[in-house]
């Protein structure tokens, strides 16, 4: 577990790099309310996260992501036309649709507390979350289960006709509608969570 | 973190359950020698685990797992026609193709081992790993990265043609076959892990 010098300090670190995110627009706007509310408790603050996105990208092999590259992202629901628009851009390797649901990495100031998020995550259905360490840094991660991961095509050639394309487009925007619900009922439930007396 | 009697009981159903399957051939022979290799250790035990899994599902609803319905369950590579095949016995919803990489639960007998297990995890590639619960029960899940998450059609209808099928079945068997490696080297890492002085 840190010390208490070594949480606060690390908090400080991280309050610093929102700031800087939010004023540059780096942070979703839908999700700030969320993580004001975590960054507002003594005992946790926000490392990283994601409100949840949609990404065209390619990789040279299956599951080789240190390799990849962003063709296309958006943080908000799509049109046909931003996905076949952007696949043109695609060169090499497997193009992969991916939608995905919102993540979040909150650093907690001991264990018990951690354990206590992970339940609350796991009741506003983040069924996905976990303790990723609890050695000096305790770092519960937030995490949905909705998800796309689909290959378009091969090598700069789409493989899939214009109907299927439109029925991936559809279920990525669903990930991302059902996305901004989750993240209402996990703010729901870290009210609760953390001001229980309040009404 | 469990009392020792506690985790002792916990450990001897668990052994007793994984006997009965194995019997059953309920158990992916890949993975025997790793459940072996854990549950020798005195310190784990395994309560659930899957070696990978290619499988047809149909879901009314996006995300909605609690009503879906199981069309085809593979563990191991797929021929072409056993998707094209089972896929005809879709009817209602979304049915979606999936291949899922190994997970594992591992029951640790306190925090420290439960850490440790988890950072062995990594190391073999295991990303997705987490520590599920640090409460009576420490579980940790290890899992892996590669998967594939695609619709195929609505209600009973295809919605992908036959060349596209083609490119999702032979991305699905990567998964198994990635999974495979995994498997091994996880095997690896676990036996420097637990038996750090043999050669």
């Amino acid at each position: 577990m840190p010390s208490e010098h070594e949480f606060v300090q690390g908090k400080q670190q991280a309050l610093f790099n929102l700031q800087a995110a939010e004023r540059n627009n780096k942070v979703d706007q839908k999700i700030l309310p969320l993580l004001h509310l975590i960054n507002a408790s003594e005992d946790y603050y926000t490392t990283s996260s994601c409100a949840g996105r949609i990404v065209l990208l390619e990789l040279p092999e299956l599951g080789d992501k240190q390799r990849a590259t962003f063709v296309g992202k958006w943080h908000r629901t799509v049109e046909f036309l931003d996905i076949s628009t952007a696949a043109k851009l695609a060169t090499k390797g497997y193009l992969w649709l991916l939608a995905q649901s919102p993540i979040f990495h909150v650093s907690s100031c001991n264990l018990p507390r951690a354990d206590a998020l992970l339940k609350c995550a796991f009741a506003a259905g983040f069924k996905h979350s976990g303790l990723k360490s609890t050695g000096n840094n305790v770092i519960v991660e937030l995490c949905s289960t909705e998800r796309l991961d689909a290959p378009l095509g091969k090598d700069g050639r789409l493989l899939c006709d214009e109907n299927y394309l439109h029925l991936l487009v559809s279920i990525a925007n669903q990930v991302i509608e059902r996305s901004t619900i989750k993240l209402e009922h996990l703010y729901r439930e870290l009210t609760c969570f953390l001001h229980p007396h309040e009404k």
